[in-house]
């Protein structure tokens, strides 16, 4: 008999019809005799519709009461899922983010959690009930209603486990698992029975969103089991995400596929090697709050040095922006912008036991003819930025090579 | 500078155009120098589409879950108005019931206010903020969402506005005052400037529904100055609800004339004419939670009585069945229904210090051949039930006996 804590997002608590189906799943684990404790998300639809009426009313609307009009989503889901449960005969009792109370500091739509009270949820699982808890929003020291941000459910969920010391945090979603790669592109892309934390997260951070980075991270840090399972299906396992690597030895070195389209490339030209230059160019980039991402510096011949790194799309003109600022002052030639690339990644925490994968990716997209442009790596992941025409080419010829197809 | 409690009700709140409307009142009243504290119910329509969620999960919605569920259409109103109101320039904080905080007792959907901490609300106007408070909702001793039940909101202000002794009360809702009757009936009805909480309350409970009585009961109590103002004019004194019977000496016997069409009257025949014999008949149909309005007791020449009763047309079946299970008891020959009853009464504190009242009023009605089924009486009020046939009719001739149309 575990303690489970089970989160339910937008889609799988859409609409009435959709809530009596999370209250028939909980009320079978209940039947079971496990203790639940259930965290869900807004409607689908019903964050927008209250951003939407805030944005009608203010052009910069203030974050607290932002937050004070749009956690009201959660509450109305918490409710209804308690008497949907009430109804089938299950016995439930709804908390607010407040009313738990989950603590946080007081940085409205983006709050961090700080601390949870489990004493009131521990009382109501020791009664038998099923506790419900608003995802998404928490309290501050003063009183005041804050939010997560969005994809914050993800992470009420995790650390309510953390803090219950929970067997486990089923994520529940619209896929029934983590992908080898996107089955869009690639269709004998594979469910993983486990993934590693650490390549989860490069697989999130790379394009595969199926779990909020941060959740994943708290989860990591707790050493929360995370499972991801789907909410429209009655079996499956999902995927466990797993803090050990503890596969066994005929599986694959790598995991999964990862790409993002959403990469543009900055190239700063003819910049004097010297030590600090690079800084010089990343610094105020940081500064204007944008991440950057992968990074090359090429020595020239002449005593100068290219500096090439990407950023997201959407960051590109101000990118090009700070940097003609400060263009003068680092003494560049000229700043270059590339919009047509995307980046895909090979991950896998077998690699950094297993030469030769660096070698095989860089093959295989030679063999297809596809120019490599940038390479950055880690532990556990290769990626390269390409041209974004080649992406499902790429995609689909990495998959093979290193043997991810499904075996049918 | 006055201490102002505003309270703004659905339909001022029912799109993002009119809580711009509301913001801009309000606005005008703190560019005046006046302390605000505003009150505000969920936007029209909006608790309406939560119960129907609530319903469509639960054939008998827990109340504590529903009280969940429908507080979060005042949680969104005090968010946008707020936003609204700093939109223009205009600083303000909103606080949920719980926030405040209201401490009511556990009677969820109809919880009754135990006292409010107005400490953060005084630091607030002190500052020079305009205090924004979800109306209709508290929180108990335990932490958990109370409503006060519908119209609420009216409460809610007239709360606050005892606790923080503010200057005057003002309900803003979508007529502009009380009248001495409804103007749909007869277009001479005149809005009156002041008329007393006692008078109000008769008005209120038969039938004018202007404010909730509940309200006005505590305003009486706590002696606050309420007055009723329209939310759609720019200007316009509304009606003041006063203590004091201060009217000049030009001023009718006659506040208004007040009719509720919702009448169902039983009667029972040929009961035993002894001691204990109402409380038989009465005392059953109480704890079936029916409440009796007008009753009369008539006693026959062969020693049994008439016992006749009116209640609200819903209940009248299951009076019937209540009355159908004692009729053997109580040893009643027969129990006559009859639906088709309107009650009109005539309104005024001055009618206790001018006899003749209830002579005109009788004549009037004779005159026009409108027979009297029943009469009831206070200090402040004649009611006599009619045919509800002649309800207009009666209507019209009293407002115009009693000297109540408009001298144009």
């Amino acid at each position: 008999m575990a303690l489970i804590v089970q989160k339910y997002g937008g889609t799988s608590m859409g609409s009435p019809e959709r809530i009596k189906n999370v209250a028939r799943r909980v009320a079978k684990f209940h039947a079971q005799g496990h203790r639940l404790v259930v965290v869900v998300s807004a409607m689908s639809g019903e964050t927008n519709r209250l951003v939407a009426l805030a944005q009608a009313l203010s052009r910069a609307p203030d974050p607290r009461e932002m937050d004070m009009v749009v956690s009201t989503g959660e509450q109305v889901s918490i409710g209804l899922l308690a008497l949907a449960l009430q109804d089938i005969g299950v016995p439930a009792k709804s908390y607010t983010g407040g009313q738990v109370k989950i603590l946080t500091d007081s940085a409205f739509s983006k709050a961090r959690i700080l601390g949870i009270d489990e004493a009131a949820i521990r009382r109501d699982l020791s009664e038998g009930k099923v506790v419900v808890v608003a995802g998404f929003q928490g309290v501050d020291a003063d009183g005041n209603i804050t939010t997560l941000g969005r994809g914050g459910s993800d992470t009420t969920g995790v650390a309510l486990a953390a803090a219950l010391k929970a067997d486990e945090c089923q994520i529940y979603t619209d896929v029934d698992g983590v992908y080898t790669t996107d089955p869009r592109i690639v269709p004998e892309a594979r469910k993983l029975d486990t993934i590693t934390f650490e390549e989860m997260l490069e697989m999130a951070s790379l394009g595969s969103k199926v779990l909020q980075i941060r959740s994943v991270e708290f989860a990591g840090k707790y050493k929360v089991k995370l499972r991801v399972l789907s909410s429209f299906e009655e079996e499956g396992e999902g995927t466990l995400i797993t803090v050990e690597e503890n596969r066994n030895m005929e599986q694959p070195v790598i995991s999964g596929i990862a790409f993002n389209r959403d990469e543009a490339k900055i190239t700063v030209l003819g910049v004097p090697d010297q030590p600090g230059i690079a800084y010089q160019i990343v610094g105020p980039v940081a500064e204007a709050n944008i991440d950057v991402d992968m990074i090359i510096q090429n020595v020239g011949r002449d005593g100068t040095a290219d500096f090439s790194f990407t950023v997201s799309r959407g960051d590109l003109d101000k990118t090009v922006n700070v940097l003609d600022r400060v263009k003068a002052v680092i003494g560049a030639k000229a700043i270059e912008a590339d919009k047509n690339l995307c980046k895909v990644s090979v991950v896998g925490v077998g690699m950094h036991s297993h030469p030769g994968v660096a070698a095989k990716m860089f093959r295989t997209l030679s063999e297809e003819g596809i120019n490599i442009r940038m390479i950055s790596t880690s532990e556990i992941k290769i990626s390269v930025a390409i041209e974004e025409k080649y992406l499902e080419l790429a995609v689909r010829v990495l998959h093979k090579a290193f043997d991810l197809d499904r075996h049918i």
